[in-house]
């Protein structure tokens, strides 16, 4: 038998699928999957972020969207060679839907699907201006009536959520907020980002002085500008504000600074929403058709209630309202709570000489920076990604190319791995009385922020300080309660405090609807994030995406946008071609809503 | 006979001649060259920007040089393809000094070298913190003592210039001296820049209002970080200045807006300059190592003397004074002058609603701008050049790869052709009564630029408001004198005038130096730009580079930087690794000073 190349597989089994899509032969496009298989659709077929498992559910969403959808022009990507390894095949493809262009993966087992990837690049006649579409500037020619640039841009500061009402107002000003801000001005969609802060990047400015991001330099790219290549590999906080600054004002968002959102309410039957809104101390009604909450995916913060809190006469703050440590060296701080901003609070605490325990409640899972970099991201995300050809987008598709459902079994592996390269720490951390965990499943770090957005630090440090007793650690004992003066345990232990820390996380982001427009709302749409992993705070039934992250919602005209940098950048680009396809009338029949399980 | 391909004859020439040079046998080097040839050095075996032209030429420089380079590991570029076109194989390499590495382009003919172009890289030891290198940003394990970025940004701007001096200070916060200042920082030299400006680009807003960049996108990346895919094709002056305040912040510049050098002495001696200079109200002694002038190639401006000027009771102003045209509706306005600038504000003024005459004393070069981006520049600079693979870094190097002695013969044909693609425009033109040339010897644009810097117009749109009568065109004749409300031509034509401006363009950049040092350090260094070719404004003998651009000058520890976006960022590169070599007491024998033969 002829050794047939991979690149001619992939070609073959996109023109079998195309035909078959093309002549509308739903049978026939099922049969060209396996059985164990996994169609991700970011918004090309469903008007949905969705993946259909196994041939039932894929024959069921192209019964009711293959007509609407008019896929065509499935074409191997030249510029990408297809590959084979470990008997999977796979390649990339451009297509094309009634109404937009598309980009694809495919991995071929035994001569079928395994897994398809779908996502959608841009709407015809929207087409983002960029490249060779990139705007003039200046208009050749003369006319007298004709404003300049900056002529333009004050013209539409002051007219716009004033005399002319935003299509899209964006809460929260954050990274979120301002990477689909971006992506909706290059799509010319009106949008308003509404942010409490004064200035754009204070969100980061404002916390503890130690904080750099845990995320490494190549995972954190924003769009259209991406770092360049002397960026450090882990932003301290205030160079990450900084470059939010520079990039709202360079990507020219209405970015409205020191601005609240005092009420807001939809109206059903004019498809608008009310956003009162102060602005520099005076009120003003926005009157947008979409509305996104971009307010950290991590929702409002949790406070645990303890008997005594109301007579204890230190501080109590919850770490997002943590100062940093410079007024507490010499005091005694008692920090409830072992996830990252635990750990990194707790560290700068004893840099700056305050006298520190941790109380761990539950066990936490631990990873190495260094560990998780190398071994966790490294062949998507490195230095060495980038100069073996790697390019973000292309890291970005891999890793929205594997199923959520199987993505576990990547994951074990390589926190397998970890395990035994940092047996050692380990064992150190596990002496010092630490709780550790690896996930219900053993699958570590990344599942753990998919199913549940908690649970563990990646350690920078502060584990080396837990170990040798830097950081007094008390662990598997929760509060009894809080006196004039101390933290006590249920165990008797008497911890004095002059400081508590709350460092105890943050509630699901539907918390921030019934804040701003109502609990009923809130209870409609549901709980945010979480896959229905059924694992720990990640309760089933099985999902198979992000509950209620950048898709369309049971509150017609509410979206939720969040997440780190990397989502923030690559969903945001399915979010604001939704979004300009609402804006435009362009027909949207969305697939494969499901209600809310979970309230919160 | 056997088909040799491009690629081996480049590895069979890089061998040669790496032996050649190893082992110092300066014959066998240079016989390796056709007789007809061109090493053009960027520092690496020179210490200075030196095309060296024909055998007697290059074998001086080595017998000057060779012995102190040591230069080896010659070596093709596995990366760029070497080709063959026209006779002519073209090729790329990497090659190392004793003290640095270098990038290389080589072309031969006839098994010869033609041209041989060598740059520097890098300095062994002193690499710039990018790619693998790129600083961590967070430090982790833990310190008691140790500060965040903020608090060292925050240290280092209380610092430098007080307790701490600077290595270098640079004059002039356009966009050279923030290119140059971007790239000392990467190469930790430190540096401060001094602005009279409040804020960076602020040389930008201020100017006339309907400015934009006469340069395509392409051309215009600064160093680090390139313009986003979605940027203007020319972008608008005040999304200029808002990009090069944003770099500035992002690159973490010590950048001192609003401070004006008072005076600046150097001291042989003990080899440091004093530079006074004026900051927020407070005099500030700076005592650098090195002194950079990059307050504009253009110079100081050139107001020419007519009689009357006294007498004349409207408004003159400089072009660069020109406040932009919003309070001349209305009014008579002459403009004296025929290039860029004169262009540009007569149709902002005729836009405006004001009666307009431009007066050309001289004939002027004019291109239309959509056909020198099409013919000129298309090939390196233009989407097409990216979309096709053509990097920023290649296409400077492809740019600066062309001896100057013989690029006229490659722009001549550019500019044949436009004359014939344009010719029913410039014979509308002539028709109008415009005095067009295409310079002394037909090669138009570029090579004015770099011969004199002055004589043309790109244009946008203002030539056919001359063709149309708009704006009305007085040429071939000169002024006699000025009256209480007119222009009065030697033809006796009376132009009545509310404000006459002088867009008559600017001296040599090393009157700045007169005016911030002395009289006799401007004419010890002489003249600066221009090559020496013996053609209208640019007088020889010939020099082979541009005069004192970048690179060592007659006054020790004094340097000039400038030029277009594209020379800002390219030659910074060059600037930059002669002051940190510097800086570093690497040792620098400079080759081929030529003695100043003009004053300005």
């Amino acid at each position: 038998m002829l050794d047939i190349s991979p690149g001619t597989k992939i070609d073959t089994m996109l023109s079998k699928l195309g035909q078959a899509l093309a002549s509308g032969d739903i049978d026939a496009a099922v049969n060209l999957f396996q059985a164990d298989c996994y169609w991700r659709d970011l918004v090309t077929f469903t008007w949905n972020l969705k993946t259909l498992e196994g041939h039932e559910q894929i024959r069921d969403m192209l019964e009711s969207q293959l007509s609407a959808a008019k896929p065509s022009n499935f074409v191997q990507d030249t510029k990408e060679a297809a590959s084979e390894a470990g008997g999977v095949t796979d390649g990339w493809f451009e297509f094309e839907t009634g109404v937009a262009r598309g980009y694809g993966h495919i991995r071929l087992k035994d001569g079928l699907i395994w897994t398809l990837l779908t996502t959608m690049t841009e709407l015809k006649g929207h087409e983002e201006p960029k490249g060779f579409r990139r705007p003039m500037g200046a208009e050749h020619g003369h006319d007298r009536d004709r404003k300049t640039w900056k002529e333009k841009r004050e013209i539409e500061a002051a007219e716009l959520g004033y005399s002319v009402q935003p299509e899209v107002v964006i809460i929260g000003g954050g990274q979120g907020g301002i990477a689909l801000g971006a992506r909706l001005r290059q799509l010319g969609v009106p949008t308003i980002i509404i942010e409490k802060n004064e200035r754009p990047g204070d969100s980061w400015r404002k916390r503890y002085k130690s904080l750099c991001l845990h995320d490494p330099v190549w995972y954190d790219h924003l769009p259209y500008i991406p770092f360049p290549e002397n960026w450090p590999v882990f932003t301290p906080k205030d160079k990450v504000g900084d470059w939010l600054e520079m990039y709202t004002k360079v990507m020219e968002l209405n970015y409205w600074g020191s601005t609240t959102a005092k009420s807001v309410q939809y109206d059903e039957t004019t498809g608008e929403w009310t956003v009162i809104v102060e602005r520099d101390g005076k009120e003003v009604v926005l009157r947008p058709k979409q509305l996104v909450l971009a307010t950290g995916m991590s929702g409002k913060a949790n406070v645990p209630k303890f008997d005594g809190q109301d007579v204890f006469k230190g501080e109590q703050q919850h770490s997002s309202q943590h100062p940093g440590p410079d007024a507490y060296a010499g005091k005694k701080v008692v920090v409830i709570g072992s996830n990252n901003s635990a750990h990194d609070i707790c560290a700068a605490l004893w840099e700056a000489g305050a006298d520190v325990t941790m109380l761990q409640r539950s066990s936490t899972h631990i990873v190495k920076s260094d560990s998780l970099m190398e071994i966790g991201l490294g062949d998507l995300y490195s230095e060495r990604a980038v100069q073996g050809g790697m390019t973000t987008r292309k890291a970005d598709l891999i890793f929205a190319s594997l199923p959520y459902r199987i993505m576990h079994e990547f994951q074990i592996p390589i926190y397998d791995k970890i395990r035994e390269k940092d047996a050692d720490f380990y064992a150190a951390l596990e002496k010092a009385g630490f709780m550790l965990d690896f996930g219900d499943d053993d699958s570590g770090l990344f599942m753990k922020y998919l199913r549940r957005g908690s649970g563990y630090y990646i350690d920078v440090g502060a584990c080396d300080l837990v170990i040798d007793g830097s950081i007094k650690l008390k662990s598997g004992v929760d509060v009894s309660h809080l006196t004039e003066n101390a933290v006590v345990l249920k165990d008797g232990t008497e911890l004095p405090a002059d400081l508590v820390v709350y460092a105890t996380g943050y509630g699901s982001m539907n918390g921030w609807a019934a804040d701003l427009i109502s609990r009923e709302v809130a209870d409609k749409v549901g709980k945010c994030w979480g896959l229905g992993s059924n694992t720990t705070k990640d309760p089933g039934p099985w999902e198979g995406e992000q509950r209620n992250m950048w898709k369309p919602t049971q509150q017609e005209a509410l979206w939720f946008h969040g997440g780190n940098l990397h989502q923030s950048r690559h969903y945001s680009q399915y979010l604001s071609l939704q979004l300009k396809a609402r804006q435009v009338g362009i027909d949207t029949p969305v697939y494969g809503m499901t209600k809310p399980q979970h309230l919160s």
